[in-house]
């Protein structure tokens, strides 16, 4: 796979210097071009030590605004960071639309120093390549640039290259015991990275092979490769901004498609008991016992540090909020976050739309409560029309692989939809504008969803269909029954903690 | 200071029963009408264990739409809290504008517990109250509502009530050995805690002491002074709104002052010699001198973990971009950060104007540099009437403040200010339009910048006045010629650095 970037080839100086302002001049320009592009570049260097890496995003900052540009580099990771999931630090450092990201190994570094020093076998390392693979595609699938450089050296050129930084007293610092050792490691290191290359080169980002004995050679294949990936993907953006306009006024022509004979058929929700309820003293009864157990559960799992991620999902007015206060109700204040999820900032606008669910993931041992989450997007979005058709189909993988990353972190999920009939909820708008300070919550809005009914219901039932998972189920909570479904609610999510706190007892001590 | 404290009242339940719907109403109804203010409120509490510090957070988020509060308790600072000043963690915690913090103890737990257990002196006590004053007095001059409950309990009766909480098996886990310690330090805890509450207790934050014995009592207390602490911020705020507004339009009105005889003092600026070049090999070689010391420095300082803040303010078009390309060139890309500051996101505007600042400071050994900063609003927020003269006036100390927090967590400082004269920005700016890559830095902006000369003149004078400090001194760089600023730049960093490396090795020894 390398045999092509040992050739030597280089760049004397005057075919550089030729070069060198033209090339400066259009990545300026790109880059204020990028500015109001509606998406980020990513970019990641990895490769041989010695091969360049460093020297090419210090060049890269020289030669364009390193405003517009974040440079990233991982060390070992905080504490922080440890107590969350692997691909934590990379989402919170991801650029915003309209900035470059340069980042150094990164997700690869782990991959592959694991798999070379045998930390990992070859089926672990397949398995976080595929991780990369999904990451790395559902930021593309978004919109952003991804392009990954693999700088590479021979043996012997990299021998050469540590050397000679060995002799300069200015460079010396550079060369460390752990880079010989590497150099030691050379063919195990480059037949990993054959693997990690041909496992992760895509479409969507594309590893490119660079020679990095000569630093002129090196740059002018970097710089030149971004600068037409940049211009093309411009182009990209532009082409598939005009298509989705297109079909977006196709389908606003076109009338309503009447429901199909499938659209008709009996749902998911349809087949709950509505009917149940829970009154009086057996549900004092059973919300004592409830709480108790919560309290009891949730001073164990802060003190083993297990997390839990709770969310809320149900029709307007079906008790999210009133159901989240009971629950929380049973928790130390200072361990639980309740996230409302609204409108997306204008920070949270210029990310990915995971980005915004992925900052609010807690410390070990926290509760986090969202009141909405990322299924916006196939409920709301989809519904509404806010997103394209392409994009909430592919979101439901999305959002497996997101809770995934959770869940495989050892954080305790559980999902609820609130379910209330429509009459429920036409009797809940009516009484809330005669309860005073419930009068603020209802909005025009909550009687336009009403109108989407059907679609909703319809959107729920796949939601349930492709992301109730092992690991994150999803908890259809009967709610015309306020007390019923609390209770409920909080059953579920003790049974839940119950049984991980129970694995995590028995994994110590295994 | 207590004994009002220790009468023993009491609410029955009939009582409460009777207040309890109204005041929830009122509280949720204000919490709507927060949502649209210009400010958070920050409610600290604080006391003795057992006074219900817990609980009565608890009862606030119960009885709030818990959407709108975030609840913060701090225990030991991760790694990534422990490599930044020691603030840094309840600035990135600082609820926005229109939302609740609540803060259990926070910025009161180290001074008070360290002066308990004897790991610090009065005199150290008295300097950490005396922080603690300067932040709550920022905050609340950017608008926040900040109020402080010191619960409190009796010597017997924190006996009693934690007797009790042992008792019951669902509460029992709640009470620690170190409850039990704090117990028997009950006196010197009481007496620190008066100095502490005398120190702190400002018209801007004041300390409300509550009785805690009486679970009802202590309730109606907090919520009622909640209620009406909120109800007259949100009259003060709408009061101040209409001076500053008035005050505005009457500025507007009058003609411009005519410039007074002090004003054509001649000022700091004008005493620099503007002469000073540096060119050909002379320039080349000191470029290189300086760069090979600052890599080097710099490589130690990573080491070391000390970390460096720059700031770069100046003329449009004295040559800062350029200034902290030639430095940052000399860094590791992976070290160092550069921050543009331009106009607030959505999520900074809603917070006190120094966030925004907090939020980059980088991890113990890195290198940030912020390209224009704070001192926008004492430059262009003062002079374009951005901000109003008191806010302005303010700033200085506000300042000062903050950098001495970096400077004394052992961040090596520098801030320059690149002054060119007006005859050569004209020359710069004529020039601009004709490169083509440098096309798009000249804006309208910039030309009408330009025609406020003198006010920012007079701005800088004051600024380098009351804001160059021994730890974080103004460097003045006579910037006519590039060559010579940039070298001064990158010399004035590699001393500072030298000087303090020098300092953090000899610490070491001691």
């Amino acid at each position: 796979m390398f045999e092509a970037a040992e050739l030597g080839r280089k760049i004397s100086r005057e075919d550089f210097d030729a070069m060198a302002p033209g090339l400066r001049t259009e990545l300026l320009d790109l880059q204020q071009q990028l500015r109001e592009a509606d998406f980020p570049v990513i970019i990641l260097f990895a490769g041989v030590d010695g091969a360049g890496k460093n020297e090419t995003v210090n060049l890269l900052n020289e030669w364009m605004d390193p405003r517009w540009i974040v440079t990233r580099a991982y060390g070992p990771p905080s504490d922080e960071e440890r107590e969350r999931p692997e691909y934590w630090r990379y989402w919170r450092d991801l650029p915003p639309k309209g900035k470059v990201g340069l980042f150094m190994s990164s997700w690869y570094h782990h991959p592959l120093i694991n798999r070379v020093t045998g930390k990992t076998n070859p089926a672990e390392l397949d398995e976080q390549l595929e991780r990369i693979v999904h990451f790395e595609k559902t930021l593309a699938d978004e919109g952003a640039l991804i392009l990954k450089f693999w700088m590479h050296l021979s043996q012997k050129a990299q021998k050469k290259r540590l050397k000679s930084l060995e002799k300069d007293p200015l460079t010396a610092w550079q060369v460390t015991k752990q880079d010989w050792e590497h150099w030691e490691m050379y063919d195990s290191f480059i037949s990993t990275a054959e693997r990690l290359i041909m496992h992760t080169s895509k479409g969507h980002a594309p590893w490119q092979i660079v020679e990095g004995a000569d630093p002129r050679y090196r740059s002018a294949v970097v710089l030149q490769t971004l600068k037409e990936a940049i211009v093309k993907h411009l182009a990209n953006r532009e082409a598939v901004k005009k298509v989705n306009a297109e079909i977006k006024g196709k389908a606003k022509g076109k009338k309503a498609a009447e429901p199909s004979v499938l659209a008709t058929q009996p749902s998911i929700l349809s087949s709950l008991d509505m009917t149940q309820t829970l009154e009086g003293a057996e549900y004092n009864q059973a919300l004592q016992e409830q709480r108790a157990r919560l309290a009891h559960l949730y001073h164990v799992a802060r003190e083993k540090g297990v997390s839990t991620a709770l969310v809320f999902e149900g029709w307007d007015a079906a008790g999210k909020g009133g159901t989240i206060r009971r629950l929380t109700n049973a928790l130390n204040a200072r361990d639980y976050q309740v996230i409302p999820i609204a409108a997306p900032t204008e920070e949270e606008r210029a990310q990915h739309y995971l980005w915004r669910f992925w900052r609010h993931i807690a410390r070990a041992g926290r509760v986090t409560v969202f009141d909405r989450s990322w299924y916006g997007r196939v409920l709301v979005e989809r519904v509404e029309g806010f997103c394209t058709e392409e994009a909430w189909r592919r979101a439901y993988g999305e959002i497996v692989d997101f809770e995934e990353q959770l869940t495989a972190h050892g954080i305790v999920m559980c999902k609820f939809w609130l379910h209330i009939t429509a009459e429920e909820q036409l009797e809940r708008f009516n009484a809330r504008g005669e309860i005073e300070y419930k009068k603020w919550k209802l909005t025009d809005e909550d009687w336009r969803n009403r109108e989407k009914w059907g679609p909703y219901e319809q959107a729920v039932n796949e939601l349930v269909e492709k992301t109730s998972t092992t690991n994150a189920p999803w908890t259809l909570v009967e709610a015309n029954s306020k007390n019923f479904a609390r209770v409920k609610v909080m059953r579920t999510v003790a049974d839940a903690l119950e049984a991980a706190l129970g694995k995590a007892g028995r994994r110590k001590k295994d």
